[in-house]
């Protein structure tokens, strides 16, 4: 079985857009009055099947992969947008969306929540979302290290603020990946610099820290194959050396782990090379970041499974990326996969 | 000659520590009274000497290395520590005392100056000390994309905010090494994940701007490697291309250079792989991010040159590396070393 841990809804239907555009017209007026009302939503299955089919199923089939762990759309979550109480809105409808899509091809779809994040407002606030979506057969979060949506004015994500939500996802026995949404800071690109930067961010938080000592179950996925950190793996590597930690295999360990979201074969070669294979989780991060196929290898970007196939890897080392290392991040995922097959 | 384009006066006379000490805590206090005097400023010539020959000029000898393209430490610049005078006071100390070592070690060292940038500052404000440092023999500046030290929160380097500076660099025929100074974002690390991130978000800023067709001849090394860009090399390429670019390697051409901070050998293998040999510059960034001797080599994280020698490359590449490339992106070297060798 190949499990891609890392696929958005990216092919929504049109009216939630509709509604989005709506809400967050509204909560810059700051017009209650104006906010659209949930059950104006307009979305039908044959709309979500038509959106799937053509899109991720498709690919899904083409590629070869088996089952995509689902979570709404990254850049969408904009929880920079308005207050607390519009964040939530908005995040329950998109878990809601991923709960339709799963319930729809219960075979090919696993989900994972956004969460509803505001800038300034406790991380424990977005508890009862994850346990909402956790009873619905949702296997994860995708937990934002910088709500302002590109500024990372947040505290670090090893400060006790987060604490609180780490003892119900620890709780819950649910891993996050982290992921910052959409930028509104100019000076950084969305998918092309502020996405990157937020996971090496966070790696450099974690590593000096002992969030692992105080929680040592807690999981995070890094996506984007971590960032710029295996590139850097001497420099950070280096810089735990100097202060005191140990080497960075043993810091990942059970606690963090790099998705495959590397678009070109020399990225992931480096990447399967440098961190250890029981850390790294296969992932294509698609329909997303960077559409279309390579000219210079005719295939996708994003077809990341050709990479790891192509990799100087033993077989046992390439089910472990494909399906080994997801069952132990995700340990809901077994009895999930059990349920939606029946 | 081995010319390393990027070393960092770390270990300067500790009467300059005492004199920013002071300087800050008065620009925090909005104290100008108690804003210490540079006549006060005591920092020997065989203070200068002890420093650079028990550090830098000790490992050029060790390593093999000829010259030091030489600034002052990147992450003492502090943009953010006040306002525009502040900074540019402090400014002229730390090329001054460039200016000093070059002229007690003038085979070994090349200086390139920092700038008085301050947030909202406009950057053509900083014209006229590049201007001076040029006369005093300088081949080259830091240029800071974020002087709020870790929001990142100015204009993207390709807003016409920035273009009175590029054109004193396109008169004075030198390049700029994007450089971010000390972070004092509490989420953002600052040679661990802040350097890197400056490094990443500017390339992206660049790759889809028309920045070097206003500028065709302007110049930007992005050190440490470029950030996250190799080891992301197809997302790039792939962004580039959705969006109307040509390749990479053409965008980068005679205007964007990386360097080889880059502390492991399949990092540096990566590097050489992907990024196009004339647009790489050699680089350790000593004495600086990395301190100390890697466990597993017994050589140190940044003895780069290593790398560079161990990488499957033709020895007319690595002479590239080493010392051609440098002469192009440093139109002014070639007459500087020979001015500094009489």
């Amino acid at each position: 079985m190949i499990i891609d841990c890392h696929g958005h809804y990216t092919t929504e239907p049109k009216d939630l857009h509709r509604f989005r555009k709506d809400q967050t017209a509204a909560a810059n007026a700051k017009d209650k009055a104006a906010m659209p009302p949930r059950s104006g939503l307009k979305m039908s299955d044959a709309e979500i099947k038509e959106s799937i089919e053509g899109n991720q199923l498709k690919l899904q089939r083409e590629r070869g992969t088996d089952l995509t762990i689902f979570s709404p759309r990254a850049s969408g979550m904009g929880h920079h947008v308005g207050d607390e109480s519009v964040s939530r809105e908005w995040t329950e409808i998109c878990n809601d969306l991923i709960h339709r899509v799963v319930t729809l091809y219960p075979k090919n779809f696993i989900g994972v929540c956004q969460l509803p994040q505001s800038p300034g407002v406790p991380p424990k606030n977005a508890a009862a979302e994850l346990e909402r979506c956790v009873k619905m057969g949702f296997v994860g979060c995708n937990l934002n290290p910088d709500a302002s949506g590109g500024y990372f004015n947040q505290p670090p994500m090893t400060d006790k603020w987060w604490y609180p939500f780490y003892e119900k996802m620890v709780e819950l026995d649910v891993p996050a990946m982290i992921h910052v949404s959409g930028c509104c800071n100019p000076a950084q690109h969305t998918t092309g610099s502020y996405y990157l930067n937020a996971d090496t961010m966070v790696f450099m938080q974690i590593i000096l820290s002992d969030l692992f000592k105080d929680f040592p179950t807690l999981r995070f996925i890094i996506p984007h194959g971590g960032g710029a950190v295996p590139f850097h793996w001497g420099r950070f590597r280096g810089i735990a050396l100097n202060n005191g930690k140990p080497e960075l295999a043993e810091i990942m360990g059970k606690n963090i782990f790099f998705d495959t979201c590397v678009y070109h074969q020399p990225g992931i070669d480096l990447l399967t090379k440098v961190v250890p294979i029981d850390n790294i989780l296969f992932a294509s991060e698609m329909v997303g970041a960077v559409k279309g196929n390579d000219p210079k290898t005719g295939f996708g970007f994003d077809d990341t499974k050709r990479y790891i196939e192509n990799a100087p890897l033993t077989a046992a080392d390439k089910a472990k990326i494909f399906e080994g290392n997801a069952f132990k991040v995700y340990p809901l995922l077994k009895n999930q996969i059990a349920k939606q097959a029946a």
